[in-house]
């Protein structure tokens, strides 16, 4: 198999973290004896600054014509603050993931043995935490219709709904669940919205077609309190798109490192896979920046394309290095390892 | 001064809590010789079944005549899981907040120190939290068109906002920060929302006119990580209802006991008084349910007023309750205490 591969590093750590999955990659491809075909690409304020857009039409088609796209992260604090721009970074990732189809968002969420202490939970509660999360990815208010009036004093944003773009998603998170512990939970609003109304409906509906799965409701509110009260409760999770962005991002700070954590955005089509953090910009380019979760993106890409020993041998090399304690200075304090060699010390390993 | 307070008791566990935040009124009344003049009515649950409706329009009148509302919970699990209900007990306390005009939710979070130990965070993380959350009520997603097509294929909420709902609740807060520790975060999603970044811009222009206050702006999927990894690096938070109504339930678990929290809802005529917590209508008519979060509202309804010298004997009554642990037995396992001899305890000690 000859994989093509789109690299979009995009801004602030991005590309030093991306940089080492590459790495990783390429170790793979001597080890197994794979042939992977790497193109890059410019994606975010990057893009922007070189071409004056997020989301350049080269960028699109290389990811078009491509197997998978691994991504690094986007954003940059010069955008965030001025509410009267015209074109931010963000729109790159939201229109790529659109022109994609890029429905279903895929966060595992695992608390790893080594890094209890540096939860900001409780042991009891926390250990042995292992749930997924299935978040909806091209629909809801990110991507309908937004409104500003004239004066520029009334906004708004449309969060819609179809009966097929919860339907899609929900077979897939229902799938995962058969393969897992049996249980899937909605998080929704449907006490106040119709949006959460009509998920609540389909999901029910298609609930029918997986008799073993236990299916049950809650509340978006609730769901935050229940993530940090007893997050061991939990298996497969469904939800639409923004509250997947916030109940995710929570999720990923309990098991101590949102730098060990990858996602993947899969469609119809296409996947993208990417860490779960942000550009960082404060920590671009001094070598900090740890580098395991867009390795584990990679390994993620691995597992959606069948390589399953490959994968399995990449993460177990990020496990020797969290054993060994060859990490960077965010899990262990004082440590003398940068993103560069704690890149090659997992790649040297696999 | 004479005031005439609306009971709402509500459903699940309200009536039994709302009843010993009475008690303790009628104590303050006693011991302070103020006189309280109460009346109650029926909303949620139990006005559908007794009036066909959620907020009945005699329930509404007595709140519109009264000087301010106390509230125990709404809600019934029968409601929950069918999308097709036309009626749901949530509607009354949504027509309420809205008829009221209670454009500010206000919840103080603290960290307790009897209750460290019973917090999911770890103590070094929690122990000194203190901060507050002014949450928009009565305007966004909650209150935007809903639409759901006739096939019942597609549906959709609204969210939007102007310049004046903004606005009002922006000074309530930036007011609030003056008279603590002088900071206000704004959490948005102006990275993708319109509304959001109208929010940003309203806010960031009220900003000029309080200087000595330090305003930054968090996305909100990063403030649902930072409430859980530093929650003590906030004091005035300020944000849109559907934000409010997450960050805030999860704030609200961090302290160790939801059973605690009040919160006021007000607006330029009339004042709303409620517990953070919900209907537990598994706990109905148990004895068991903790009444401290609606006494504390009590305490914020004499606060409201003025009443600072009351408001202060509850709140010792209340430590003293907490110090002694005469609890209920969610504050302290085998517990022998109701929530009939908590209230009891309290009111007698005021
Ligand atoms: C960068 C931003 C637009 C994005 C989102 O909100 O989807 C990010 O927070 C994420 O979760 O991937
Ligand atoms: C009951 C529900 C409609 C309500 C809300 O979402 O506002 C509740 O969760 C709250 O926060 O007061």
């Amino acid at each position: 198999m000859s994989l093509k591969i789109a690299l979009l590093p995009g801004d602030g750590i991005g590309p030093e973290v991306l940089a080492q999955a590459v790495k990783c990659l390429e170790a793979v491809e001597e080890t197994f004896n794979q042939h992977f075909i790497f193109k890059e690409a410019p994606v975010g304020a990057i893009a922007i600054d070189k071409k004056g857009k997020p989301l350049p039409d080269a960028t699109l088609k290389l990811c078009k014509e491509s197997d998978a796209v691994l991504f690094g992260a986007i954003g940059d604090p010069k955008y965030d603050n001025d509410p009267e721009a015209k074109v931010r970074p963000e729109q790159g990732l939201l229109q790529l993931r659109k022109e994609l189809g890029l429905f279903a968002n895929i966060r595992p969420i695992l608390s790893h043995p080594t890094l209890l202490d540096k939860s900001p939970l409780k042991k009891k509660v926390v250990n042995g935490t292992d749930f997924v999360i299935y978040r909806e990815l091209t629909g809801g208010i990110y991507f309908g219709e937004k409104k500003l009036n004239e004066e520029g004093t009334k906004a708004s944003d449309l969060c819609e709904y179809t009966e097929e773009e919860i339907s899609r998603i929900a077979h897939l998170a229902f799938k995962a669940a058969k393969g897992r512990k049996k249980k899937l939970t909605l998080i929704d609003k449907a006490n106040v919205l119709e949006s959460s109304r009509l998920w609540r409906k389909v999901v029910a509906k298609i609930g029918e077609s997986y008799p073993e799965i236990t299916l049950d409701f809650m509340f978006v509110d609730n769901a935050a309190m229940q993530i940090i009260l007893n997050p061991k409760q939990f298996d497969v999770i469904l939800t639409e798109n923004m509250f997947g962005d916030i109940i995710s991002d929570e999720g990923s700070v309990i098991g101590g490192s949102i730098g060990l954590l990858a996602s993947a955005s899969v469609g119809e089509e296409n996947a993208l896979f990417e860490p779960i953090h942000g550009s960082y910009p404060q920590a671009k380019g001094k070598d900090i920046a740890n580098p395991i979760a867009s390795i584990l993106s990679a390994a993620m890409l691995l597992e959606h394309f069948g390589l399953m020993e490959e994968a399995w041998a990449v993460k177990k090399a990020v496990d020797k290095s969290l054993k060994k304690g060859i990490v960077t200075p965010d899990l262990k304090a004082n440590s003398q390892y940068g993103t560069n060699q704690v890149g090659d010390f997992i790649a040297h390993n696999i």
